[in-house]
């Protein structure tokens, strides 16, 4: 950590729930989609880990913005955003979708719910989706109302998640499947309710449109998830880069193609589709790609990345490290790393600097578990 | 100060000054354009506001992010995105400029350098301006290219800067009229330097394109600006509310237009130039507004504003506060408000409640001084 302060202003928006959180034992925020995302709370890093685990938290990752796409050309709008064949796409489920520009450069990696032919919200990872679906519609004269509106998400994330959210919305949420969302009632209130979240843990998230819904609803979860050993908690480092979960921004960019960050069964070539970035996907292809995102380990105890670090052979850079942290699991640093071509095969030892300290490491396959 | 801390990861870049600025005294950042912008030293916001308006200050702004556009239809693709009449624009000036979306909505309100008719920097505040101009240009096929390319800005604000810039780069650099830019050579390598800056106790911004002797010239200029009582500093928000330098996503954002913010002479509508919006705007124009940016004055002494407050008359609602200050100039709080018609009238009396306590202002216009 820093121990350098964010400096709180409107343009830093906060969400419904962040008077709540900061009585919580809330410490630490990152920023995301211009929004407060909650960064860390008073158990250190690794007792949330374990909890995650073990139990069940409550996240508000209100700072998931969504991009809502209706209209006439919606469908046609959101397909021509994503190399992610959507043709076959059904209401009520969530499609996890590259977004790419021209030249297949990443503009974002939302969770894409199909709400009904001619209504679509883009969860968005951090980067304003909102002006590229409003320029290209524009320049394509789409029939489309673009807008984002107000949707807070509640995720409740970890094992105990299932037997949690069954004790406020009955068996029916239990049947929920993976990627899944339907409308679910608590105290006369609809939410739109979605089994998916940023852990790989389990879990549900609460689209909230009523916000005063929403948080009787927080409430609700805190007083009767005791039984549960309940908690708030947020994304965590250690088991998002364990279950190799990208981070726009962190792990790619727009200067990343989804080919390189192994998004290859999001990348559908052999159709009739139109979508931006189609023909230079092709050719990447086709000639293979230059760099890869993969897995590394390192012979190291801690770590706090706040920038790339070079990685390198031979005192020959090779690529760079993106995002890292020291795993309980493994024993020592694990971290995502764009490695260039010919290098980024398996097993690959490779030195990266630290501190001006030379440390080794090998390259592997994510997910790491 | 909120006392909770940032959380740093790769996301939220670091700026090629970082490491100098927290061995500087650096106590809070923000976050801006997906970068760390530094928001607080050592020193208080009071004493950094006199010493700003008497004497020199260094200022990290490399937030400020350059999006460039060039190529054959650069200068249509600019024009199109902003409802200034750039059609008489020259190289080597800075042009004020709202970037508005088809239905007149604010995303951005950067300064417009003109390189040259076929290579223009956009010099953004905090939206992904990138994202729109990607957008419009692929859907209008415009033959551009549009990058953000490596440029991070050093600002030398205050009423020294103008005799610590000229021990630099002679002479020369005092004859630059305000929003004139050129280049000054630092020990061989040439700096785009631009009469401007976000505050208005004059000085310069140098975009610093070759980072290395960027960071030559940051320490050169503490080393020769001991005599000018040089220090590190940041956007001052007394000096900034004072002034009325608006800011995107406090004052203003997508759900605003430029004439409710006090742009008009940035509208211009008496032309044959295609710009979007610009029928949306005719009819505001010709309509009048229902909305109007305007300063507060407020009986307290003292505001940590994180979200919009409401104001009203008689316990109904009449607007938003968005941003506000203590200012040691007029010994109170002041602020910057959102107000609806009809009541948007210099000296009309409005009530705030801050801490479920009700505070009484007044009206008035903006700038302060």
């Amino acid at each position: 950590m820093s121990k350098i302060q964010i400096a709180k202003a409107k343009r830093l928006r906060s969400t419904p729930y962040t008077s709540r959180l900061e009585q919580q034992g809330l410490t630490a925020y990152t920023i995301y989609n211009h929004m407060l995302l909650p960064a860390a709370f008073e158990d250190s890093m690794e007792d949330s880990y374990y909890h995650l685990k073990e139990n069940v938290q409550i996240w508000d990752v209100s700072a998931e913005r969504q991009v809502e796409i209706s209209g006439k050309d919606a469908a046609k709008l959101v397909q021509l955003m994503t190399c992610r064949d959507l043709s076959k796409s059904k209401d009520g489920r969530c499609y996890y979708c590259p977004i790419i520009d021209d030249q297949a450069g990443l503009i974002n990696d939302p969770v894409v719910l199909r709400i009904n032919e001619n209504k679509w919200w883009l969860s968005i990872a951090d980067s304003d989706v909102i002006l590229f679906a409003k320029g290209l519609a524009i320049g394509k004269k789409y029939s489309v109302n673009i807008v984002e509106p107000n949707v807070d998400i509640m995720a409740i994330q970890g094992p105990k998640s299932f037997a949690l959210m069954e004790k406020v919305f009955g068996k029916q949420i239990r049947e929920l499947k993976f990627f899944g969302f339907d409308l679910f009632d608590f105290r006369g209130s609809k939410h739109l309710i979605a089994r998916s979240g940023w852990s790989k843990q389990g879990g549900y998230e609460v689209y909230v449109e009523n916000t005063n819904s929403g948080l009787e609803l927080y409430d609700y979860l805190f007083e009767i998830g005791k039984e549960f050993n309940v908690k708030p908690g947020c994304p965590n480092l250690i088991e998002r880069i364990e279950s190799a979960l990208l981070s726009y921004g962190n792990d790619f960019d727009l200067h990343d193609n989804p080919l390189e960050c192994g998004f290859d069964k999001y990348v559908n070539l052999d159709n009739d589709i139109e979508f931006l970035g189609k023909q230079k996907l092709s050719e990447i292809n086709a000639s293979g790609v230059s760099k890869k995102l993969m897995g590394v380990k390192i012979n190291l105890d801690r770590i706090n990345l706040s920038q790339a670090i070079e990685i390198t052979i031979d005192s020959k850079r090779v690529g760079e490290l993106r995002s890292a942290v020291y795993s309980p699991t493994f024993n020592q640093v694990i971290g995502i790393a764009m490695i260039d071509k010919p290098y980024f095969e398996v097993g690959t030892k490779v030195n990266i600097i630290i501190d001006n300290v030379t440390k080794a490491g090998s390259l592997c396959n994510i997910p790491f578990v």
